[in-house]
């Protein structure tokens, strides 16, 4: 494809930006991310990074540091460093930690079984006296007690209160938030307080933009339930609800004080929602890590059997691939987009629908497949990616065909107000180049959208 | 008053803050704000201060500094630095500009007549090609017509939305901030959309909080088009809406990329509502500049007959007080709470007395008032303040006594959710020591606070 002048296909590098690992591999006017990540990579910022000559490729040695001869960059130790501290850890029950480096909002991730057994880990994430707990009717009932003492054990000055709302996406909406205000101002909470989310994606999501707009923001601590949440929607500081017309529409970025993963919670995790994360961790091996999509794929079937110790390793893993992305580049100038892959598809078949029909990561499966189908026919990826995107789906036991009901011309009024869209023109998704390699933008050929659409909807 | 340990008392100083003239002039434990104002000072920035001896009082002398003698923290060249650039300007049609120096989220209040026959000033704010403008029923058909050419002329690229409010502060509710956000996704605006908010401070509060929620955050413009809006609410990125059981109690921290202020907008308001805008120019003399409120006592006539160089004026210095302060402490951990003096009063007559019964700047003015009279009855100031404000507030018709239907048990009711709340203890803005001294503070004897209510409320 020509360098034709698309303003939106370089937008990851045509301002200060930085990857960990970032190439530039060809001279069409689209950015190319290649990142092959931790554990032996470290990551590095670059201030400022030219557009018009990228090539990061920077290895950890020890304790030096190589570089690829083509810097152009200036470069500089990162304070988005994703740290493993679980490495040198000695005490058998203390969590993994994954760092969120985001300056003063940066944040640990607590990842291991029994945290909620351990209450140090909560309360001092605590700011003053008075906590509100939000989670829902399936939740609720299981762990609300168990948070409710990890918060007040030996913490007499603490007092809890607790609002359930209804569970599932189609409740993931304004009048339903409504009820989290409703409960902390009748409850008479200051500034002081904390908003907890316990619970999934759409309690995570719900109770952090309560807390980023109560009193124009309080502290919030996210307890997330479910993979979803523990891979994803927790960790980042993306926020939000639902309008009729769209995902998510309405929203901020807010970060929460820690996120606590217990993994035992995924013990009364159902199958079908077990699934619905797993479709996020194949995401970050396709978009970014293809040494982990490989071992998910030796994995699977541990994975889908809740082996323990191969859920705890997919999840550090993904939080790791999340929080650095995140640190990269929190407001989604660029880089953070590429976490979306499979979403804006994704998205039309839940909006499209109906919030609830389907789990949230069931539709970004199939809308994997439909974006690495759309970049099989652009010519940008070869077709054993594709093979091999279908056969993990598949043993994940995720749809990999959006429902019946779904029409061509659904998928395109609700990719219309999809947030990638600027000024008109739909920035995409795509793979690109060997297993592990992104690009994010508006500059393919419009046919080959049409022809993925015409291949998995009616007209 | 002892020196017993309150923890909301020394908030002002208890951790690293900035003023620009801050003094601590006794041992109890409350914070001193003295702020003699520019156009003599220049504000600087302490990126620490000591909480035990806090002494700083600099003034520019030609282009050097001079200090007072105790000063024992480091002090730097402030980026919260005001600059009131009108000194030089050559260009007569050029507008006064005012910055708000917020780092990365600087911004220019353009103030002047005929701004809006200048579309340069808002096109060069404009981000995107698609704009929404937020309007009233009251203003749209004064003003609207007149943005959109501003926003558009010589510009054909930019098509312009727009979305009609019913007027008034009882409409500053969830449902119908959804009318903006059904606007903003019917039209599929996109991340590269810009909102402009067209009215009095409901608008701008409410249109500054969608352009924060929608996609996450997008770009907006205010121009004010009333005195309270043009001296206080558009300026410093305080946006929200209320809930049936408080003011402004969910919202965001959100700075716009300009504010314009065409003083020839002011030809068309009522005169209550000029008189209500009144009342936060009369409170930044009471607060933090003496020598402002001496000139409002001399020019209180000229700026109720719409004198428009005294207005012009008024609207500058307020301003640049507002901007100052916005500076030093933008998201309120201090400093910034003093712009409140009388508005805990305030707004539980206007939650009490239903919002839209009175004009915010109405019960503003009866809020100081009190505030007044509880520090007199402290013993915190001389009776000779107590009179001018009362003086100068009937001088521009505004009321100093609550409506009779108010009562005590509705005045702490509302209190208690006032978002200055912390940990249960409600901290108020006093006025303490020469005019033009303010404390933030919970350390107060709570008799004074009874009988200020019982002097004004009935039981």
């Amino acid at each position: 494809m020509a360098s034709t002048a698309n303003p939106f296909s370089i937008s990851l590098s045509s301002k200060p930006t930085a990857t960990s690992s970032l190439r530039k591999i060809n001279h069409s006017s689209d950015s190319f991310l290649r990142v092959q990540n931790p554990p032996n990579s470290v990551s590095l910022r670059s201030s400022f990074i030219s557009p018009s000559s990228i090539e990061l490729n920077l290895n950890r040695v020890g304790n030096s540091i190589s570089s690829a001869s083509r810097v152009k960059s200036r470069i500089c130790a990162s304070s988005a460093q994703v740290m493993d501290q679980s490495v040198t850890k000695s005490d058998p029950t203390a969590p993994t930690i994954v760092d969120v480096n985001l300056g003063n909002r940066s944040y640990p991730i607590y990842i291991g079984p029994g945290l909620l057994d351990q209450p140090h880990l909560l309360q001092k994430h605590v700011h003053g006296k008075r906590v509100l707990v939000v989670t829902n009717d399936k939740v609720g009932p299981l762990y609300l007690d168990k948070v409710v003492e990890a918060l007040t054990k030996g913490n007499p000055n603490v007092s809890v209160e607790s609002v359930i709302l209804p569970d599932g996406e189609k409740y993931k909406d304004m009048d339903t938030l409504m009820k989290v205000f409703d409960k902390a101002i009748e409850s008479r909470l200051d500034r002081r307080c904390t908003f907890v989310a316990l619970g999934g994606g759409v309690i995570g999501d719900m109770c952090g933009y309560a807390a980023a707009s109560y009193l124009r923001g309080i502290n919030f601590i996210q307890i997330p339930t479910t993979v979803m949440a523990q891979v994803d929607s927790s960790v980042g500081g993306k926020t939000g609800i639902n309008h009729h017309l769209g995902k998510n529409l309405i929203g901020a970025f807010y970060q929460p004080q820690c996120v606590l993963i217990d993994t035992d919670t995924l013990n009364t995790l159902p199958d079908r929602e077990l699934a619905s994360g797993l479709a996020e961790v194949i995401k970050y091996g396709l978009i970014r890590d293809a040494e982990f999509f490989e071992w998910q794929e030796k994995n699977i079937q541990a994975l889908m059997a809740r082996d323990p110790n191969a859920l705890a390793y997919a999840i550090k893993r993904s939080c790791e691939n999340k929080a650095e992305v995140v640190s990269l580049d929190e407001k989604e100038s660029g880089l953070r987009a590429t976490l979306n892959l499979g979403h804006t598809f994704g998205h039309a078949i839940e909006t499209g629908f109906g919030y609830g029909q389907w789990l949230h990561g069931e539709a970004v499966a199939v809308g994997m497949v439909m974006a690495v189908d759309m970049s099989y026919r652009l010519g940008w990826i070869d077709d054993s990616i594709v093979k091999r995107v279908h056969n993990i789906l598949q043993q994940a036991k995720l749809p990999t065909f959006p429902p019946e009901i779904m029409t061509v011309e659904m998928f395109k009024s609700v990719m219309a107000v999809d947030k990638k869209v600027a000024d008109g023109l739909l920035r995409l998704i795509l793979l690109k180049g060997p297993l592990g390699n992104c690009v994010f933008t508006g500059d393919y050929d419009r046919k080959a959208l049409d022809e993925t659409l015409r291949a998995f909807v009616k007209p």
